[in-house]
């Protein structure tokens, strides 16, 4: 393609709603355009990379013998009342009445559609198992919509649904679809990790999410240093380092102390110049509207995925200011498991190898010293809090580190929960009537590109990994009307052309630093720069976008060159 | 693909409510199911059918300089109240409110955003032309959703926007796009016709729809046996056949005559024995809310888009019983030009050359015999109303043939409406500020693989084009328990696929003819079947789903046979 002739509308500003770097780039860069908040259209170069991630998804998922099919968009409501999740979906779902006054919402998702539509066809054991996937524009009315492609409305995603006669086929294909996922992200080029995630009523390890690595993501994962363990922080086991006996201390007895306004773990701790891990935070939430209390160590964090799960509550959320007075009869900031009547105390498993810690004394300015776990009732020790960096690994003696990224990809055990819901059923080989069994793989393709951007990319714009590159090279012809040089840039123009390398022509009529201020930042990986000086030599100028040096080849090799590189870094 | 793994869930019965025959055949093959009125899921077959169309599409939009972009589907109702169709579109127009409660509509055509898009970025004439295209998912909330995919709700939509500094330039795109069209519709390997359609305001000839031939279509057009004049019956221009002077007929003096009860052509004609051809129909319409009256031949129709151009208003409708009595001072039924007064009277040129003919008499069972043109005061004469099989053509001096079809594509030119109403301009060499002058191209991507199929059918099934069916040929082992037709069929499965041939082994354990009827419904190009008896001869039975009979090849050539006679379709 000849940029003269492209539609590649770069901004010199970067737009002040655009927080993260993808959402920059792929704005200054010409690749999207907002036409509302969180809906995007991508222009041709970002629709060259979605096409690319696709294109590699679409071909990992048939290798692994799933079936594409498109399911509709718009889709009618009494599926989702049929499973139940029109009433208890929120406003993510966006609703809509057609013009028969009908109720219809947006798909965010579609275990609905493909469960009826898959249960009604299958009669038999024999018609499983199957998995059907298709790459569809979706949407969800995120209430705050934000980063660009990573957190949008309209986005287009990946779903896949598997269907089996048993648990264990069911857990069969969740490893085929594991092992597909780590195809595609790998051959993406991305640095990413699979993480287990948190699997909710289902159990076992049968959610995991595939996670992009970059400082300005949105998820946290832990990894062992030594191990292959790695895990979401909302689901990361995290290991009590219990002291050995000898190092208990004997409970002392407990003090008041006057705390005048120190309510923070950070106000206490320097008010009473103790360490965060000799506090415990008292903290109200409420659990299906009924108050309940967990400590966790002041220097913790309470991990609300696993509080839930322990509760086994649908709803759990943190008390206002009103209920906590009502639990703790005492302004808030001072709370405190000692004597507290009328409420279960759930504490993590820290907080039991703890001797003489300070806790809130449930009276206003009032904190305890030397409290011990016999000074009150608990209803048990768990694992409440998310790891921290430095946390032994739960599967071997290595040490925790946690890193930020962006979650991609989800694969999850689905169960029979929607089959049940939507009568999905068939008659197996003994006769019986039974409830298929799912699972349901998603990647976001959008996103995907904005992961891949997060993670390469530095102060003059992007740097593609070559799998995902709008164009695998451009020609920076320094100044076309010199005939010389024009007559040799499309020679090796159509000489790429016709290896099949893809490869945008800039013989623009602009200025030398213009055009390689646009090639870095759309972020291009290999650059051939063709100039008077270095042609009256033979020579080409070599510059792989991620270098920051460039070499010169001859004229002649030139092509062949960057075949070799773009071929090298397909492997 | 094997068939035993594959999801063709085909159907015994035809759904009751699929009227047409691409309807049928594709519920009951396992193309398409019904999630909802007017909106499907895209089963496997159906999926590839839809890509193969989709490939063809952009390979040829690409090869005509166009550039692929993706639009969202959620639309924001600020573009389409910029452009005014917020409040002229009806009740296609899909609207909705987001969570923050603002409207949002769902696009069933892409001007208003695209103009948007383009307008932003265009500064200057150096940044045009343009022409940008997208393959989208659609939705037109129709009031009476039918045909499956030929008039459905939700569809995918191939829709280019080319933007121009000129009227010439956006001529001689259009021109590429109708070149474009045909190679993509003779690609699809489809009979078609390129006509000319109406193009309202714009005038001039740059609206032509592409329609492919089909009994069963719901457009009709002309074209003419011995030129290359083809034009939509909407658009069509009716010859009159003026008689020569000696042929006509001195006018006689008006009767009235009693014709109690009779009030259609057919009631009148047998009831005075005269021909259709001899009688004048009186047509009472509302223009904008105002009678006006025209005037055709009792074997013609008036062709309301000719009447609505030479009226030049926004709403035209057949004026209801109320209408008729105030402006006939008669019941409906007895209305004739002969005495009216305080409407327009507009005639066709048909009946400026009529002597002595019958009209309604503008009384109660009162027709009037020898009228004549002198007998009441016509606005004029104009071409008002559809060209009928066995007119003149109005380019030669050949004959029209009517034939009926699918619209599948349509190409217009739209000069700058869109342009001016949402102020997308650009900066002239001449430094001027001018409005960007458009085009817009589409094609229904789902409704060409329907119209296929209504070309290309019989009893038994689709009989699929080459390039758009989902396997190019299916391979009907007999007996896949018995070894020798298994590994044969095995290998022959084996070598197709290696040279790249779509290929459908149907392994099921299934009785031969519910295998033959399968491949036959499925419509599946080519077919070979291996079965014990030929097989022991060292043939495999070979036949095309378009003919009755078969041929045996040798075991040795099937494969090499198969591919010639593939790559010769695709030719």
């Amino acid at each position: 393609m000849r940029y003269s002739q492209s539609f590649i509308p770069t901004l010199k500003e970067t737009p002040s709603d655009a927080e993260v770097i993808s959402h920059q780039l792929m704005l200054r860069g010409g690749y999207i355009k907002k036409a509302a908040a969180g809906i995007y259209s991508y222009l041709p170069l970002g629709f060259k990379v979605l096409k690319k991630v696709e294109a590699i998804v679409r071909e990992e998922m048939e290798r692994a013998g799933a079936q594409e099919i498109l399911m509709p968009m718009v889709t009618p409501a009494e599926l989702w009342q049929k499973s139940g999740r029109w009433d208890i979906y929120g406003k993510e779902l966006l609703r809509l009445k057609d013009r028969h006054d009908r109720d219809f919402c947006l798909g965010p998702t579609h275990e609905e559609v493909v469960t009826e539509l898959v249960g009604n066809y299958v009669r038999s054991y024999r018609d499983l198992p199957l998995n059907i996937f298709q790459v569809q524009t979706k949407f969800r009315d995120e209430v705050r919509p934000r980063f660009g492609l990573m957190r949008g409305r309209e986005f287009v995603m990946k779903d896949a649904y598997s269907f089996h006669t048993t648990d264990e086929d069911a857990e069969r294909e969740y490893q085929n679809m594991f092992e597909t996922y780590k195809r595609i992200f790998a051959r993406c080029g991305l640095k990413f990790r699979a993480v287990e995630a948190d699997s909710g009523a289902i159990g076992g390890n049968f959610s995991h999410e595939f996670v992009v690595l970059a400082e300005s993501g949105e998820d946290a994962v832990a990894s062992c240093s030594a191990c292959d363990y790695a895990a979401n922080v909302e689901k990361a086991a995290a290991k009590s380092k219990r002291n050995p006996p000898s190092h208990r201390v004997a409970p002392l007895d407990i003090e008041h102390l006057s705390t005048p306004g120190r309510k923070t773990v950070e106000e206490v701790t320097a008010f009473m110049k103790v360490a965060a891990e000799q506090l415990v935070k008292t903290l109200v939430y409420l659990a299906d509207g009924n108050p309940v209390v967990a400590l966790v160590r002041g220097d913790h964090e309470l991990n609300e995925v696993k509080f839930k799960n322990v509760l086994n509550c649908n709803d759990l959320e943190l008390a206002d200011a009103a209920a906590v007075v009502k639990v703790t009869k005492s302004a808030p900031g001072f709370a405190g498991p000692v004597g507290l009547e009328g409420v279960k105390i759930y504490a993590d498993h820290s907080v039991e190898v703890m001797d003489n810690f300070v806790t809130g004394g449930n009276e206003k300015d009032v904190h305890l010293k030397n409290v011990n776990i016999k000074d009150f009732i608990a209803e048990g020790f768990y694992d409440l809090r998310s790891v921290i960096h430095g946390d032994e690994c739960p599967k071997c003696n290595g040490t925790l580190e946690i890193h930020r990224g962006i979650e991609v990809g989800h694969i999850f055990k689905l169960g029979t929960k929607y089959a049940e819901a939507m009568d999905a059923t068939f008659l197996d080989s003994d006769g019986v009537e039974k409830p298929i069994v799912m699972g349901c793989y998603g990647i976001g393709v959008g996103r995907t590109a904005a992961a891949a951007i997060e993670q390469n990319n530095d102060e003059s714009g992007i740097i593609w990994p070559m799998p995902l590159t709008p164009y695998e090279v451009i020609i920076t012809a320094v100044n076309p009307k010199d005939e010389e040089i024009r007559n040799a840039s499309e020679a090796i123009y159509a000489e790429l052309q016709e290896k099949g390398i893809e490869v945008l022509l800039d013989d623009r009529d602009e200025r030398p630093g213009v055009k390689f201020k646009d090639a870095d930042l759309l972020g291009i990986p290999v650059r051939l720069t063709l100039g008077a000086r270095s042609l009256k030599e033979g020579n080409v100028e070599l510059k792989l976008r991620r270098d920051k040096e460039s070499s010169n080849v001859r004229l002649g090799d030139a092509a062949a060159e960057v075949e070799r590189i773009v071929k090298e870094a397909l492997k």
